[in-house]
């Protein structure tokens, strides 16, 4: 998608989410909206998406692609390289707007469209070259869900798909090819049966919406943020497999267990209650919060979650490493020729929530952390790299001191300098130092001596030759520069 | 429930559950099952519960309950001081169970039921004492999922439900009261209609097994996991509310977007495309996993989901952090006559997997971070109390030392020891050591200097005159212990 731009039609909830996560991968967004409301509506996810990305990956994210928002619908097409829309649901309007941008834009082109459930085939309809429109179907918030639905109509074309499938990955997400068009797709539709049930539970005085949700996120829900309905009750089956378990419930489903057959009728009487609940459920549950802050509690909820399944390297943890991985790559090809002649500008880092301890401020432990975390990098920097790891050696930390100088806080951006104090075959004695962006003060010091060990022979051994020449080279320089004031302390009571 | 038991009844997947979650929270279990295999059953649910439990929290765990499993009811129910059952899903069963084990029992035993939908008034009908019986229903498995849904039949009382909810809260539940008794209560009435909509999608051939539950999981699953359907709606609908969102999305109630109106007939054919389906989505999803290591992924992507959901202390992470509260408030109960004449144990660890790293060992950092929380227990065994952090005062640490010896690995149990080095009014300075549970082997060293700070005033300032005698108290047996070989080190590199 080189030089054009990402076409957006739409700019509420869901087209500014999109608009997000374009512009943090890089991408340029021309953004159609008649709505003289649509700036200041974008602008609030866009600030939404980069709160919670910047908490979401330590990778690199590319520089902020550019934004224009425009009120016709030429303007955002022009010189676009793929379009998004996502207007209100209602197919007339959808089908205008395609048949309008599909006259404008480049016959190689794709389209996606964020409805929830209007059949691609119709939506093309009018367009001209209609083989080139795919429903894309995200989910809100579209800066951190990585689901997307990919469904094709009659006349899409299989590379329409394919294409569309790599610019929803390339963005982060996890597209879901689906193989036959239906209202509503499947995430919908499984959405809608338990959303008609809840309609139910209220209506008939069996549950209210708090109690609803609770019954949700207590139970089921945990579960279903990573395995879905299927391998959770296979598993529920145990070592007889999906064959037992059916045998065993599938009687349950003649049971009178859902209210399925109908959809209650929302009157007065209901809506008054439905709203009345959730106003209550906000008060319990999230007392005096703004939907803005609730926003961005369900940002950081999501974030957890995913920051925990990245660590089973399972689920949306896996779309979210896999992403990170390309972010990583993307970045070392970008440091290739990095300046090593002073301290070496190794690590950069925002401080999440979670590294802040009782006493209010970034817990010790985690300058040990992001210190070594500099110093993988400073070894990924010599050459210690996927295929020398492999061979089974690498350098293993033996000894560490540091010295905490001041307090960073939530939200700090911080980057660490590692300068190279001596080095032999066998060893290399690093000196970090941990500074804030904002002022350059120091924040944490932390030097490290590595060992270079052969784990298959389990003990030291000396460096390859291009390792040590690498050492070499940096030594030259940092042998010139001044010996930090912290490097080769120890620990002592001063005399009192 | 001081001096008796916990009496169970059935010893499947969900009442080893229970006999699991009340063993690991100190309670002796009584379990009847007339299945020569139970026992086995049994340890195996237990021997997944100790290893997720172990990974959940490092709050202290009270000592494991003594279980003894039994082939007739009578030896389970008497001198039980609470009864939870969990036989089959067969109403007569479960009314003769409840009728037998209800003739046995003191008159104060509350009696739990685990159905997933049978009506507890019926349940209770020919019970001696029917008051005593209310409805707990709980998730698989049951040693980690927070929900238990509490339910009377008519003839239920209800200091019954109040007690049964304690009892459930003590384990670390999350219950939750239900008002009106309806077949499949709340919970599976929404997993049911959920479950209908996905068996019509794989019967009508819109979308396999594997694509159903990855719309779900990275999909809305991940926010179900914190957010309830009717919380996340509110959210979309913006500032203007609930009202809002179902004006604008209530219409779509009418449109067909689910086929709920039936239930799909569970033939030959459509249950092997189920089961083979079910059997290619392991293959793709998880390759040669087996049950038993499926049990352990599910179990670990909880305790993530947990832990991160933990850091915003919302929905089930707050559950955990308040359960973690109430074992951390026992422990320092039983801690306050801790010997201090020699090193301190005062601290152990499980090494959970997410700690190692790509060398194949415990991360550097993590050393830093157990010697560090052990420095939190030890300025907690001092008297740094809530009290003591709210005034405004705690020791910061200024400078660590730490020596690497030996490695751990994933599932190695480890405890700290510490010693004290020296101390004045403003300082002290700690010495721990890392060991091997499993043949006291030293796998790392740590020395860390504290500085007493008030950061109301923003300086260092003088510990508290009892923080200082309980510091000298240490002292004086310390002060005649041997200095560690490691203490006092300066990192350089060896002369070569």
């Amino acid at each position: 998608m080189t030089g054009g731009h990402i076409g957006l039609l739409g700019g509420g909830v869901i087209g500014g989410g999109w608009a997000a996560r374009f512009l943090l991968n890089g991408h340029d967004v021309v953004l159609f909206d008649p709505d003289p409301e649509a700036p200041r509506k974008v602008g609030e996810v866009l600030a939404n998406a980069r709160r919670a990305n910047a908490k979401l990956t330590n990778a690199p994210w590319p520089a902020e692609g550019s934004l224009r928002i425009v009120t016709e619908v030429e303007a955002a097409i022009e010189g676009a390289t793929f379009v998004q829309e996502s207007a209100p649901e209602r197919l007339e309007l959808k089908q205008k707007l395609f048949a309008a941008a599909s006259r404008v834009a480049g016959a190689d082109v794709v389209f996606g469209s964020s409805t929830s459930g209007l059949l691609p085939t119709e939506m093309q309809r009018d367009m001209v070259h209609p083989e080139r429109l795919v429903v894309g179907h995200p989910f809100n918030p579209v800066y951190l869900m990585p689901l997307v639905e990919v469904c094709g109509g009659a006349a899409t074309s299989e590379s329409t798909k394919q294409r569309a499938a790599e610019i929803y990955a390339g963005i982060g997400m996890h597209p879901l090819m689906l193989s036959k068009e239906i209202d509503g797709f499947v995430a919908d539709r499984l959405m809608e049966a338990l959303w008609r049930e809840a309609l139910w539970l209220v209506n008939d005085g069996v549950a209210t919406a708090a109690e609803i949700d609770d019954a949700m996120r207590f139970g089921p829900g945990l579960r279903w943020s990573f395995m879905g309905t299927f391998l959770i009750y296979r598993i529920a089956g145990g070592e007889a497999g999906m064959r037992h378990f059916m045998a065993q419930f599938g009687p349950a489903l003649k049971w009178p267990w859902t209210k399925l057959m109908d959809v209650p009728e929302l009157t007065d009487e209901l809506l008054d209650t439905i709203c009345a609940q959730s106003d209550a459920q906000v008060d319990e549950q999230t007392p005096g919060m703004s939907i803005r802050e609730l926003e961005a509690l369900r940002d950081d909820c999501l974030v957890e979650v995913m920051h925990g399944l990245r660590n089973r390297g399972f689920a949306a943890g896996k779309t979210l490493a896999d992403f990170e991985q390309t972010l990583f790559d993307r970045g070392h090809r970008l440091s290739a020729d990095i300046d090593v002649t002073g301290p070496i500008r190794i690590y950069d880092r925002m401080v999440p929530n979670e590294w802040v301890d009782y006493n209010g401020h970034t817990n010790d432990s985690r300058y040990m952390q992001i210190t070594s975390e500099a110093g993988d990098k400073f070894m990924r920097l010599i050459g210690v790299d996927e295929a020398y790891l492999q061979s089974g050696c690498s350098y293993y930390t033996v000894e560490s001191h540091l010295n905490f100088i001041a307090q960073s806080h939530a939200g700090d951006h911080l980057y660490v300098t590692a300068q190279l104090m001596s080095h032999d075959p066998k060893r290399f004695h690093i000196f970090t130092t941990v500074r804030r962006v904002d002022d350059d003060s120091v924040v944490a010091t932390a030097e490290h001596m590595m060992l270079h060990v052969d784990s298959k022979a389990g003990k030291s051994s000396p460096a390859s030759a291009a390792l040590q020449a690498k050492l070499a080279e940096i030594a030259a320089h940092h042998d010139l520069l001044p010996r930090p004031s912290q490097a080769g302390r120890a620990i002592a009571q001063p005399r009192t």
